[in-house]
């Protein structure tokens, strides 16, 4: 098998020529201050060394080695402990972390990028980082200054890491019903007790401490989500001078064996009696995870996507040096028994509907980063609005559409191998079993098609959407005369139509019927990734066009062609989408329970 | 989890009463004879307690045990040889041979009801009759008198297995460059060398013997795939008398680690001089493994269509019974903490796009099975010659449509399931680990969209297409008035002549392009399947229709609504496809090797 590269050329042309992310970074004072184009640079050029030469190495192991439970205790890969170490040397899990306690404080559309090629080079493993930066996110925004300044730099650094603690055995998406308890003590701290399951390296032995935080409910809370508090609950209590004391009262129950991410442990938590300190409000601790939810979403949704680029990687180099029969237009290798796999025109079409999905896919996450930065270091109140309502709408497609698209890109490069594909030696089946887990967790991707369709564009009664669709159509506006444009501009403008007239349909249709936005979700939110991707593809093409003439290397002029290849084969998609929709909801509503 | 139950109505309703196969049987002598409703009743009755009771409970720890190898002998998991034995008792292995040498000689439109059952239950020992009874259609078809008497009655009983070897390390799909060698003997035999990868069951310890097809090239063969034999080289060479004499001279050299059917052995084996014996004429080899392999993807097909009915059960089972939040309409069951997951739209839309292509997948795979029944027992030439056609043209539609939409409603189920379907122990993610070989063996899903379109539509000029249009018109013709049908009609009419025009389209563009076919091949496939399936939900409607009114069971009028739910958010998708083909080959030919 290929050994996964990071993709710095693909990389430094998104962020760099399609987005302009240093313009961005200098015209916001409180970035421009802590990044420059030739730091992001550096960052980049090291986040690829090391997930190349340090981190993808493991990824087979891990799977094959898994992770071992034994009295409580957790055994990671062999390699993992030092690997992990590295990104703590590196400062890696504090890169987008706040200056004040220990983080970097880079921008998101550079940490994005990082992201990318630390899930690609290893989900498993990547999975403590990014889980992590989460914790510290919902730490940070709600926690006391005290806990901060208590936890944070440790996190920051990566010398502890973090766990979210939702799920439990009768309550995954409802967490309304959970049955965690946590108990007032005299001294202001909080008794956790309760079973988490499915907690993302809940315990392991990479770390000097894990930090979890849990939810659970106070004695007197409301029933229902709002009564549900988020609590600071370290496996460790660390005392006031900053050192470690005794171990706090739970435990890892067992670890779940699993389709994929072997690699990493995936744990039931048992908590009695756990000493724990409040995060935000009591009762307000849904908000607070949210905080950590979200941006693991977009986290999520990049991990689908770098399944897929690790999985192009290699059926790219597969299908140009495995040989196996010959092109239809006759002999390309004649002095060789046969041509190679890219000859032939299915195998070509697997390889570019990956390309595009990967590539369009990286330009999306890169520009909702764009709108995290800008929601979150913008001096201009309507700016960070408009940024803030744009992130709130596209997160859930970043996360449903980036991994679904990202599993059935690792499908078809495992597809590219032929036999060879379902065999663990070759790789490609571990990234169809990793890359799985993405339209699973942190919200399965049937929710986030109702967060964006019943929450976010019901929700806002359409008014959401309209930041999307006004920020497409400034674009089109814009680009009218741009000849590289030319053959984009009006199937682009058709297909926003089609989504915008979609929107206001559901809108209509939700008036009476109840169940209309959950019938329309999972297409809409299908609609609505392959419209966005339609857009980052235009844009591509504005930034590829003018380096394309003279361009030997093919990079540039690969985009051109890419980009035709996605408006031609898979655009078409948003047609039968919007039909599939219009139909409402009663075809899947009218079913007896006797009738399924 | 949800244990399979092998469903014996669905089975039922679409034999007796959307094909009235009964009445085919009786249409033709040589069936007539053999096979009356009550014994094929019985026949199902029984294949349903056995694969329920016998096979179905092996399936999972049969994944977790696997296969083991030790120097060149494979131990199968616990209980496979017992189950296999009760496949043997019960004559299972030759339900459709040739009465001749102890075949049963039942219908195909019953054995495919068999074979859905039996893989469905469990697809890695499912192999093992399945290959034996591809076996045994090359030989019979082939075969001397000789071969036939001495290998048949064992293979049909299933006292001995049959394994196919065609694959070696550096050809999958491009047979014609194969390496292995066949050297005549003096006394009428060949000595076999060569090595064979992903050889299913090669090896085991189930049955008595195991007798291997394997494609070779005699030492004067031709270049290419005219130049390839077909050799049987039992594992313990037979005597005249019957009994088993000494070792053949080759071996199991290892079996693969995979993503899935771990309870079956893919083998990688050896030929050292081993002694075979010729099938059909020398260089004639190719020919006689289609009739092996025609069979067999027809089966494959089945696979993908069972593998999804599996994951159904479970997925309906679970929907109904975990509880998590409220129906978008008001709570359904007040008096519990919360609903159950089917009141939720999105959770319905899974199910029912489960249930639209299971169901339609069982009637395509009885359709093909009733023209394959008139191809083998017909006494009319003319019915003979068209049931070839259609069995020509739809062969590759049923393994790659059934195999994909398979894979893709087990990815459904598993969704269905939340973080429980990542599990082991739910079950759901070994039915997608498993389903997904039958995409990509036995002719990877890309060589059956091109045998589609390249072999079978533009290599007859569209004349085998012209058969099912035929077909298709006829019905529609037959049903105008229908009442039941209304609603279906048009939709029906309008895709059949989408499909007609893209046909023509390919058919156009295959004059100046020769990559036009490949190019058209996954979607065209894709397309092709989709209006199959209208076709045989059309037929279904009526077959339910009358006895829809008054039923309180919901089994009928189940029928007319997931009808109605396939029409309006599934077959949409044909529009689109249908717009993809028409853009042409260049959008995937163009990329120059850089560009990629």
């Amino acid at each position: 098998m290929a050994d996964y590269k990071a993709p710095l050329q693909e990389i430094r042309f998104v962020m760099n020529d399609v987005f302009d992310a240093p313009s961005l970074w200098a015209s916001m004072p409180r970035l421009a201050e802590r990044v420059d184009p030739d730091t992001a640079d550096a960052i980049i050029e090291e986040a690829g060394k090391v997930t190349t030469n340090v981190i993808a190495p493991l990824n087979r192991e891990g799977d094959e080695q898994g992770c071992q439970w034994n009295d409580g205790k957790v055994t990671t890969p062999e390699g993992f402990r030092e690997a992990y170490q590295t990104i703590v040397d590196g400062g890696w899990n504090g890169l987008g972390g706040n200056p004040d306690f220990g983080g970097m404080g880079m921008p998101k559309t550079l940490v994005v990028q990082f992201e990318e090629m630390l899930q690609a080079s290893n989900m498993a493993l990547g999975l403590a980082p990014m889980l992590t930066a989460g914790a510290c996110l919902a730490l940070d925004a709600h926690g006391s200054e005290e806990l901060k300044e208590k936890y944070l730099p440790n996190l920051y650094s990566g010398v502890w890491s973090g766990s979210m603690d939702l799920t439990e055995p009768h309550c995954g998406t409802d967490l309304g019903i959970m049955r965690s308890r946590a108990v007032p003590r005299e001294d202001g701290s909080y008794s956790l007790s309760g079973t988490k399951i499915f907690i993302t390296w809940g315990e392991h032995d990479m770390a000097e401490n894990i930090i979890h935080f849990v939810l659970a409910k106070l004695p007197d809370a409301p029933r229902g989500p709002k009564g549900i508090s988020l609590f600071l609950v370290p496996k460790f209590l660390v005392n006031d001078d900053g050192s470690l004391g005794e171990r706090n009262a739970f435990s890892c129950g067992s670890i779940e064996k699993k389709m994929g991410i072997k690699g990493s442990a995936t744990c039931v938590m048992n908590f009695d009696g756990a000493q724990g300190w409040l995060v935000g409000e009591e009762n307000k601790g849904l908000a607070a995870m949210f905080t950590m939810m979200n941006y693991e979403r977009l986290g999520v949704g990049i991990q689908g996507l770098a399944a897929a680029e690790a999985s192009l990687q290699s059926a790219r180099e597969y299908a140009f040096e495995r040989i196996q029969s010959r092109a239809p237009t006759g002999a390309r290798n004649p002095e060789q028994a046969a041509d190679p796999l890219v000859v032939h025109p299915d195998v070509r079409r697997m390889l570019l509907t990956m390309k595009a999905y990967v590539e369009g896919g990286r330009a999306f996450s890169t520009y909702v980063g764009q709108w995290l930065d800008i929601a979150k270091f913008s001096d201009e109140d309507a700016d960070r609005e408009q940024a803030e309502g744009l992130v709130a709408l596209l997160t859930p497609v970043a996360k449903a559409f980036l991994t679904d698209r990202g599993f059935d890109m690792c499908v078809v490069g495992q597809q590219v191998f032929g036999g060879h594909g379902y065999i663990r030696e070759w790789g490609q089946e571990q990234l169809v079993r990793d890359a799985r887990i993405t339209q699973i967790y942190e919200g399965a991707n049937g929710i986030q098609a109702l967060d964006l369709m019943g929450r976010k564009v019901v929700g806002s009664q359409g008014k959401l959407y309209e930041l999307f669709a006004d920020d497409l159509a400034a674009f089109i506006e814009k680009e009218q005369g741009n000849v590289a444009l030319e053959p984009f501009l009006a199937p682009l403008a058709a297909s926003l139509e089609r989504l915008s007239d979609v929107t206001e349909q559901v809108l209509n249709q939700s008036k009476d019927d109840p169940n209309a936005p959950g019938a329309a979700s999972a297409d809409y939110t299908n609609l609505f990734g392959l419209t966005a991707l339609a857009y980052m593809w235009a844009k591509m093409v504005v930034a590829a066009a003018p380096k394309a003439e003279g361009d030997s290397s093919g990079f540039y002029s690969g985009k051109l062609k890419t980009a035709r290849f996605f408006y031609e084969r898979l655009l078409p998609q948003t047609v039968s989408l919007a039909e599939s929709i219009r139909s409402g909801s009663q075809s899947m509503m009218e079913h007896a329970d006797n009738e399924f």
